[in-house]
């Protein structure tokens, strides 16, 4: 009987959950992969906490890099976080000492993954990260593996459960953003700061790692134009649903433009309207298969350790590959273009006094920027408040409507930020 | 440079598809697997048929076992279908003689898995058959891989689009079944002999796959229960709609429970009602991921080559694995049982003249059963012909709902049979 020894890093609720599953379930283990899979140390901030797990037996290392060094563990978990610090130490040494790793950092892999997929090729280990991208979701399985025979044109995702649950509940609800983050954060669906959630860096992580592996391209993570969904009010909703539209954060990476973050409206019946509260979700439109869609829960401690379960059950079984699905040196540089190319409808909203020859100012500077208005709504009247002006625009370029975007903002009979997002008529085509 | 040479038995479009690919892109496989992939020999019924593909340099032989046996094949693509004859000579053939296998086949994986897959073992080769389920939808992956860490509970699949196309039709625009069949079969949708798919046979051998997947069971084809769509009718779709539900054909096999593919309602806000038209998926509710949904086309010449493809491609790359996930010998029996032992709400519909006295002499009948009528409809009024009389039931055992049928549908007041469709209140927990 062969054996499989696993050095586990980081013991927040991932973590834990792992490790009472790699313990209690080592029968099941053993019959899928014909291998015994044992816990041989874990390393945490905190040794003496209580977390409803028992370790005894497993060597506890303070150092988590000291895992990395031991001559008795094959496969290093790494669940600290963050891209740099010891999470990044931690994983640089495990692959430097000829040890996979398996880990679920979408930080460390967007920032650092080239690098790292680079070290692992050079020490003939694994690499793997399935639960940094979509939680349970196997999107990259699916993506590396599932649809290895396909020429990937465009990845479309709903990559922060965060967000989703908000703009799901201020849709069902009609509350807006505040009140919905405060309620999220006292029920614990949202950090304490949310900002990585709302503000899209996280979607942006796992987006940039998507992107890479569905073009063969060098991780950019710069490359993605980021905007979260802050600016989003409870009337931008209204009035979408209005139109026929849903409002949800997408990450979208296509094959020679955009990889994105940003609110978008998307048609009521699109499959990816559906994808309601904290689930998450990855559309793969490609040839010859044309559109699959993977949906499941993005987050929280069971979904997370079965994703990383997936990679050390596949280290296990023999199932190797290549981190990014070819060899780091193949990987040509990212073909993002700054502004997407793609002329599109537009939805706007600007805050304005309600008074006569407003509309004719705005629709003036937009035909300055050669954007036509397709169809325009007011309905509040206030005498005292502004009121939301909403329009939908004929397919322009972003470069132009950011442009004007700009100028209506700098206006004086605007109050606050000009917003507009995309409509995406059709995500998937069946 | 290493290589892998296949032969391909069976060009029919998936053949012919799946073939163009494997020669056209050569250079893109090479990439991703480190090997040069070369199609080296194929065989089909005609060999002058033109397909639209260039074979120039591609042997051909007349009987497809000859591909077996070739001293320079690797991996046989067995595209010619059917649960004997042929296909499965070629199979055995190629197994045994040490050759990698990779097939589209449900007839032959559903009725002879178990002993091919112990003949791939004895052999030391891969058997795998991603495309024999849910077509372009990477299911059997997801379901074996990428949920490799859980305990499934429930497998729930749309798995015909056939029958899905012909139920979404008969949803939007209220035509009934004989209508939108011959249709489909004018489009090309449907089948001249339409009964595989209609009567449910081809989304059973899917499910008796799953089942055994998700269970590490042995595949038992004769296990499920299975009727089709052809005495829905447009009433029924119509009624089902008010009540809040739509009508799908549903393959759905629990851990220790039913094997079954039948009509169901469900919900309309469901995840499952919302896939349309040709489209299959598969919904796996598991520990500790809990759902996860794949959906994509089930079926067509992109698709499926696109799940050939991706077990040639795993197999280049040495992502092997054994076909049901666990070795033959340590399959248990199947753990289904012979009618669905959860008490569910049901639909039934009776045919029935429009005179007094009826509904009191059905719900007597119900209530010999211990079934109680939860509500009613009854919409039509006529002197001449029969009405649907609709009624949804309290939670009932499948077999008590049955028996009831059975003495409903042989009473002289009911016209034809009674149809029951069982009510799936919720198939995906968020």
């Amino acid at each position: 009987m062969s054996h499989l020894s696993l050095g586990l890093a980081g013991l927040g609720v991932v973590g834990a959950k792992t490790a009472e599953l790699l313990m209690s379930q080592a029968d099941i283990w053993q019959q899928k992969t014909g291998k015994k899979l044992t816990l041989t140390a874990v390393s945490a901030r905190d040794r003496t906490k209580d977390r409803g797990i028992d370790l005894t037996g497993v060597d506890f290392e303070e150092d988590p890099v000291a895992l990395a060094h031991r001559g008795d563990i094959d496969v290093v978990i790494e669940l600290i976080g963050g891209s740099e610090g010891p999470a990044r130490a931690l994983v640089e040494a495990a692959l430097a000492s000829g040890k996979h790793v398996v880990t679920a950092n979408k930080a460390l892999i967007a920032h650092h993954g080239q690098e790292l997929a680079k070290l692992a090729e050079q020490h003939g280990v694994q690499l793997f990260f399935e639960a940094a991208v979509a939680g349970g979701i196997p999107a990259l399985k699916v993506l590396r593996e599932g649809l290895a025979a396909n020429h990937i044109s465009r990845v479309t995702g709903i990559l922060n459960g965060t967000c989703n649950y908000i703009l799901t509940e201020m849709t069902q609800t009609g509350r807006d953003f505040g009140d919905v983050l405060a309620e999220a954060q006292a029920k614990g669906f949202a950090e304490a700061d949310p900002s990585f959630d709302v503000d899209g860096v996280d979607a942006a992580h796992k987006l940039a790692i998507l992107a890479a592996l569905a073009y063969g391209e060098q991780i950019d993570f710069s490359s993605v134009n980021i905007s979260g969904i802050r600016s989003i009010t409870g009337t931008d909703i209204a009035y979408a649903g209005e139109l026929g539209y849903v409002i949800k954060l997408l990450g979208i990476a296509e094959r020679s433009g955009i990889r994105s973050v940003q609110p978008c409206l998307i048609a009521h019946n699109d499959q990816l309207a559906k994808i309601d509260g904290a689930l998450n979700a990855v559309a793969f439109e490609a040839e010859p298969v044309q559109t699959v869609l993977t949906t499941g829960p993005g987050a929280g401690a069971g979904p997370t350790s079965s994703a990383v379960l997936a990679d050390v059950l596949d280290i296990a079984t023999g199932r190797g590959g290549l981190p990014f699905g070819r060899f780091v040196d193949t990987l040509g540089p990212s073909a993002h273009v700054p502004h997407d190319p793609e002329e599109r409808r537009y939805y706007l909203r600007a805050m304005v006094p309600d008074r006569a020859g407003i509309l004719s100012a705005i629709t003036s500077i937009l035909k300055d920027k050669d954007i036509s208005v397709e169809s325009m709504l007011q309905r509040g009247q206030s005498e005292d408040a502004p009121v939301a002006l909403v329009m939908t625009l004929h397919p322009a370029r972003a470069d132009a409507v950011l442009a004007a975007c700009d100028v209506l903002t700098a206006s004086d009979f605007i109050n606050g930020s000009v917003l507009a997002l995309p409509i995406l008529d059709r995500i998937e085509r069946h």
